[in-house]
């Protein structure tokens, strides 16, 4: 059985729950606190962050979104979540990498630090500067899934990849903070709702986090 | 012919180049300064960034490290760059990420920015603490390099890999100024020697950028 090493506002961590759910394979996920900094956990991932992915009986350990994301597509391939033509496999690398590093710069790690790890670790206030910074990048982001949704069915093609997935792990975080402009983006809000009425999204939309309830739209499918 | 739009300081172009010259195919190099927001490299990569892998007689374009590093390995799979077994894949795509991810926030972007982008783009005086902060930095990524090889031949273990690439290409660019304290961690400095010496390597060391001579030992295989 494999074990997720996570944290709730982890995108990445999201991003490899939702891909195992939809290659159905099955996971225990495990809380990790990366700030205590656990000695056992820095024993599997010396880079100290999450997520992990554990195969205890194949004394296996691969640590970071990179390496997971592509280990769960070598390993269980089928459906294919990064496609199959080296323009259609360059394309999803493309996107993920867009909202793996540009949007987590840009929005995600700027929410997240300001409104929840601020406050949680006690490390001061949250800077509105930060936050509005976010909330004016994130338009872009979501006026490009517009500009690539008008063209395509999916993000990055005809087929759900891992671009949707990154695409949505990101965006689901920063939503359960109630931090989506949804209502002046009303086709980039249809690809979300087609995210998220997948089964493989379902676990993330019950995400309880405790001493923090999501925004009042976040589990709706009808949002 | 495949192209490479690139930039001197950009540790992620250096890699592809190195990538390329150990996998024996030819490119030419196209310098692109990313600020200028060029609507025609634009319209390659929205994103902005380099490098862009692209080959016009195929009408392909890869974009961004991720993409092109895996590009790269399934494209032209000899040698193999990234290993065979599912241990050895996930380890260097770890050690990938390591460098790429947490030495070019730790060390890389900050020395980059503050000692070439703020006086190319005359946006400041460079902040001292900032410089201060890599130089303490990078001691403990050498210190890690340093773990590494004393367990194996290579960081990712017996053979070269993209770890190893990485590794190199964010070195390369901070020793260009002179800023890696070599002379505290001389295993550290002996695996980077060996990788210097590689003919892969030859075109990064004759590197010259325009107004800024590289430090004394930079092109010194023995230095």
């Amino acid at each position: 059985m494999l074990t997720i090493y996570h944290y709730w506002f982890c995108p990445f961590s999201r991003k490899a729950r939702i891909a195992l759910q939809e290659k159905k394979v099955e996971f225990d996920l495990k809380l990790e606190l990366t700030w205590q900094r656990r000695p056992g956990f820095l024993a599997q991932n010396p880079a100290g962050n999450v997520p992990v992915l554990v195969d205890e009986e194949a004394n296996l350990r691969i640590c970071g979104p990179y390496a997971i994301t592509e280990y769960i597509e070598e390993q269980y391939p089928t459906p294919d979540l990064i496609g199959e033509s080296i323009t259609d496999r360059a394309e999803t690398r493309r996107l993920v990498e867009w909202f793996d590093d540009k949007f987590h710069r840009e929005v995600t790690s700027l929410i997240i630090n300001e409104k929840i790890m601020k406050s949680f670790l006690k490390r001061g206030n949250p800077e509105a500067a930060n936050i509005r910074y976010a909330g004016q990048n994130i338009k872009h982001h979501l006026k490009y899934i517009e500009y690539l949704t008008d063209r395509r069915n999916w993000l990055a093609g005809d087929d759900f990849t891992f671009a949707d997935i990154s695409a949505a792990a990101h965006l689901s975080c920063v939503d359960y903070l109630g931090d989506v402009p949804w209502q002046n983006f009303e086709k980039a809000k249809d690809w979300y709702a087609r995210v998220k009425s997948r089964p493989s999204f379902q676990a993330i939309l019950q995400d309880k986090i405790a001493g923090l309830a999501p925004a009042a739209h976040y589990r709706d499918l009808d949002f």
